[in-house]
């Protein structure tokens, strides 16, 4: 098996400590190290747009060089986004990745370019496609294909891509021995989940000197603490340097954290690329085997700083992807719809974002005063409609059918979904896109109204809990009051009916959502969560409420995804069971 | 390895035959070959509904032995009903599982019986779950294991479980060698599309004399035949006799068509239970050695009649399964709302189902006479409600921000949507569930308002193209006139502008859907399209409508999946993309 595939005479910086310091090491490693700056390039894809992503990895390419790097390395697919899904089918969409790369060869001279791409496959009878890293300089090529192709419920690679049934190969280059891995590559694919086995265990009898991964690993709020402590594994198993290069960015409910990072071969963080911003960093190969950082160079934000920046990203990336500029709101003076609102204002500037106050009868004065203040603080053009007029009408349109039947859920929904009309009105006649102001306890246990409050072309604030919710206001209002504390402060209501509360038909929120957290991240039945100490009747009713709800939810738009369990794509639930 | 697992001594009928006319093939199996009569139960199950399966599965069982039956086979994961999805995390599901077969097995004395079910994997760091087929006869039980996890994107199997790591065995009852296989066991494992290669080889070295597969087997419009074909195949290639166990009913969106069949080993159908119907059939193993049929018993019924049956079985399931009693429809004259109307009818009575006209100032006569005569002539309660009074205290309201901006797709979809308000309202008020009238081609490029008309729990129509409607109205109207013939021969027009036609905006159907059906179904690109001899603009325009509205199709109920590509689940686009 030819292993040496590139040998390319690139300046070699020979240090004088090679002879001194590690000769013992050197040894170990059966050639003569060389010295080689890796530039790892972070960067926002958007799925399909070639000409940006291409101008983007050109540019990069050639900061990379300035910084004096001899390689650079893009993301897992980063030739058309990740992940472009059934995009992949479509033969014009690989043919404009294949002139991508093409285009991009061309600036391959002076710099060698890791770029991720999805490559043909032509043999009949498999998968249509490889998901690859093309190494290209000075017109050479060669293409290493992903072997382990994962089973994420976010994104079923296994529908497009053919493992790789390759021989196992390095990449030789600047007298490295170089293990190419892609994505779930680096997954464990042990049965025991404690020891950590892949890709790297077939490749080591090649005997690589480090270790080059393309990935893109999407964000929660655990992902990055636990992304960084499984590549140490990797790391440490096998006393090889890593380096893993990741995407930024939000593709529609997905957000993509960065974060991407240089292992010396002692196990620690020698650098860290920031999260949530696209970065081109040069990272030095004597760091990673002899002037070794004694502890990690790498610090991961707390849950609400990194919910908050995604949360930012997230909205920034659907409009300015889409091509959209302006965001509408409905303002009600509650919590949720404050915090939608003063995400909007941060990722596309408070001059695009409009609101409307809808008050009803049932509005309290402090609703509209609270909506107010939120509004004048972030400087955004809000109107008020009061919706009495409208619903008056409805309601004497509709009282030959409904006649002698009482108020009830009807007339409730019938407010909510009068405001759903007019946000839309606004958004169709003025071009604004209508966000969906829905948290995630109330997604759970179906506290909206479908065409109503649930309208919106993106949810933002949908995969975060009620509590969490209120945490995040405090985090925002570190400094100064942004969102009004009265808006945190007060009972959460819907003001659908007199003096209604949420706490008249449903458990504190505290309680709520550690039963909700328990039934939706954790899987666990009713009988596992009564057994952790929670009340059985409050447990019983809240499941029945989340299942009750499934087609709510299967008509909401997509939510941005925070937690390591978003509705949508990943939890898949029939509406139609008995449950 | 121990392949001889069961060999009870149940009553076998030695027919004279044996040492007569088939002596050299009986040489071949190398035993003494015994008749056995083998039940097909085919039966409609509800997902997570465990006393309703296990009641039917023990009545069947019950019929089974009363018509004759040694054996009587039921399909995959009969016991929890299939697909369950997520329902599968759930511990106290698997439990209630367990606890169904061991409920079955007190009436396993006088037949065997093999189901369906999952079965707990205890092995760490694989997936908790084995897709098993359990053989339960006198306090015996047996289990065998899927082994073929299939990447069918409408249920994602390998998300739940594991492959059989078993040794293969065979079912040693009533002096048979049964291979069994469960699902995609049965498909395609070659990397040569036309040469059938699957479990079946593997079993064939402990000589089986007959396979018998548990499926569950979706329905889609070219499914009911290839199914067949494909079984064939694997039929002919051994020369076994093969019964096939599909399930029938639906689940959500998705629809089972039944049509279990008997082979006998010269590949002709036997035995075929019926489409869309529950059944259970006693096929005799001397018919599928001996006595074979010359010619298929099979009729599998032309493409209307099929669509026709699924979507009856889709709306009628629904809401049997759901525990909903009454419909309700926004009736507006034209074809959709007309096919959505007499499917409801149909499938839950025509005294279960209210319509509501609700005409505007662009509304013809016709319109409402249409309405009228199709809600007369199904005997179906309609209430007419005009929107004008709402739509203009809409106007009054929304002036004060509009003012000099001209009628636009803002006062288009505002009546879309007081509609939809209105029939949500009558929904919440009596109960009755609101159906989608949206069709595949209206869905596909977007002619529809979100909120507006594309509200419903249900839709119905949703994977039919608007030339399928009128076809599927044809065959509705082949004996007598159902849906007013003036409905079906009209123009299309949304009548929401004065004279509006859908040929205003939109490539007559015949020549829309036909590319449609390319790009959807096919996954062709604009280049390809075009190259068929379609016009190049059109089919840019086309595409673009169908990209560009990726939001509208992520936010619309559960569509009954009648085409081998339904909008839904089994099609992944990203809504944020460049296209």
């Amino acid at each position: 098996m030819n292993t040496k595939l590139f040998d390319y005479k690139i300046k070699n910086h020979f240090s004088i400590y090679v002879f001194l310091d590690k000769i013992n090491y050197l040894c170990g490693l059966k050639q003569i190290y060389k010295q080689m700056k890796i530039a790892i390039a972070q960067l926002n894809y958007c799925v399909g747009n070639f000409e940006q992503n291409t101008k983007k990895i050109i540019d990069a390419a050639s900061e990379a060089k300035t910084k004096g790097a001899d390689l650079v390395v893009f993301s897992e697919l980063s030739i058309c986004g990740y992940f472009p899904y059934d995009c992949l089918e479509f033969s014009d969409f690989i043919c404009n990745c294949q002139k991508a790369l093409d285009n991009i060869a061309k600036h391959c001279h002076d710099i060698a370019v890791i770029v991720g791409a999805p490559i043909a496959n032509g043999e009949e009878g498999q998968k249509p496609l490889f998901n690859a890293a093309v190494f290209m300089y000075q017109g050479h090529r060669h293409v290493f294909k992903k072997k382990q192709i994962g089973s994420n419920p976010l994104f079923d690679e296994r529908k497009y891509f053919e493992p790789s049934h390759d021989e196992e190969q390095l990449l030789d280059f600047g007298g490295h021995r170089i293990a190419i891995a892609i994505g779930d590559d680096l997954s464990n694919r042990s049965s025991d989940p404690i020891f950590m086995e892949n890709r790297i265990d077939d490749l080591k009898r090649l005997s690589p000197d480090m270790v080059i991964a393309l990935a893109a690993s999407a964000f929660d709020y655990t992902m990055s603490r636990y992304r960084c402590d499984t590549l140490r594994q990797t790391v440490l198993k096998h006393e090889l340097p890593l380096i893993m290069v990741n995407q930024i960015g939000a593709q529609t409910h997905l957000i993509f954290d960065g974060g991407s990072m240089a292992f010396a071969n002692n196990g620690h963080v020698d650098t860290a690329l920031p999260f949530f911003k696209e970065a081109v960093v040069v990272v030095d190969t004597d760091n990673m085997y002899f002037y070794r950082t004694a502890e990690d160079n790498i610090a991961i934000p707390e849950k609400m700083s990194l919910i908050h920046d995604a949360l930012v990203l997230g909205v920034r990336d659907y409009f300015h992807k889409m091509g959209f500029k302006n965001a509408i709101v409905g303002l009600s003076g509650g919590l949720d719809s404050a915090l939608v609102t003063y995400f909007a204002a941060k990722a596309i500037g408070a001059e695009n974002v409009r609101v409307v106050l809808l008050p009803s009868q049932f509005s309290t004065d402090h609703s509209v005063s609270d909506a107010e203040a939120l509004a004048k603080k972030l400087q955004i053009h809000y109107d008020t409609v009061a919706i009495k007029p409208i619903y008056d009408v409805f309601e004497k349109e509709l009282q030959p059918f409904f006649e002698g039947r009482p108020f009830d859920v009807t007339e409730e929904n019938l407010q909510a979904r009068i405001r759903g009309v007019i946000l839309m009105a606004f958004s169709n006649k003025f071009g604004n896109i209508l966000l969906n102001t829905s948290n995630k306890s109330e997604a759970s246990v179906g506290y909206g109204t479908l065409y109503g409050d649930m309208c919106g072309g993106l949810s933002v604030i949908g995969d975060v809990y009620k509590s969490e919710a209120y945490e995040l206001a405090r985090f925002i209002n570190k400094e100064e009051e942004i969102i009004p504390w009265h808006t945190i402060e007060k009972a959460p209501s819907a003001e659908l009916r007199p003096d209604q509360k949420d706490s008249d038909s449903l458990p504190d929120y505290g309680l709520l959502d550690a039963i909700l957290f328990q039934y939706n991240e954790c899987s666990k039945s009713a009988a596992e969560i009564t057994a952790m100490g929670f009340d059985s009747a409050v447990v019983e009713r809240t499941i029945k409420m989340v299942n009750r709800n499934e087609f709510k939810r299967q008509q909401v738009a997509p939510i941005l995804r925070v937690s390591p369990r978003a509705f949508g794509a990943e939890r898949q639930i029939p509406i139609v069971a008995k449950f």
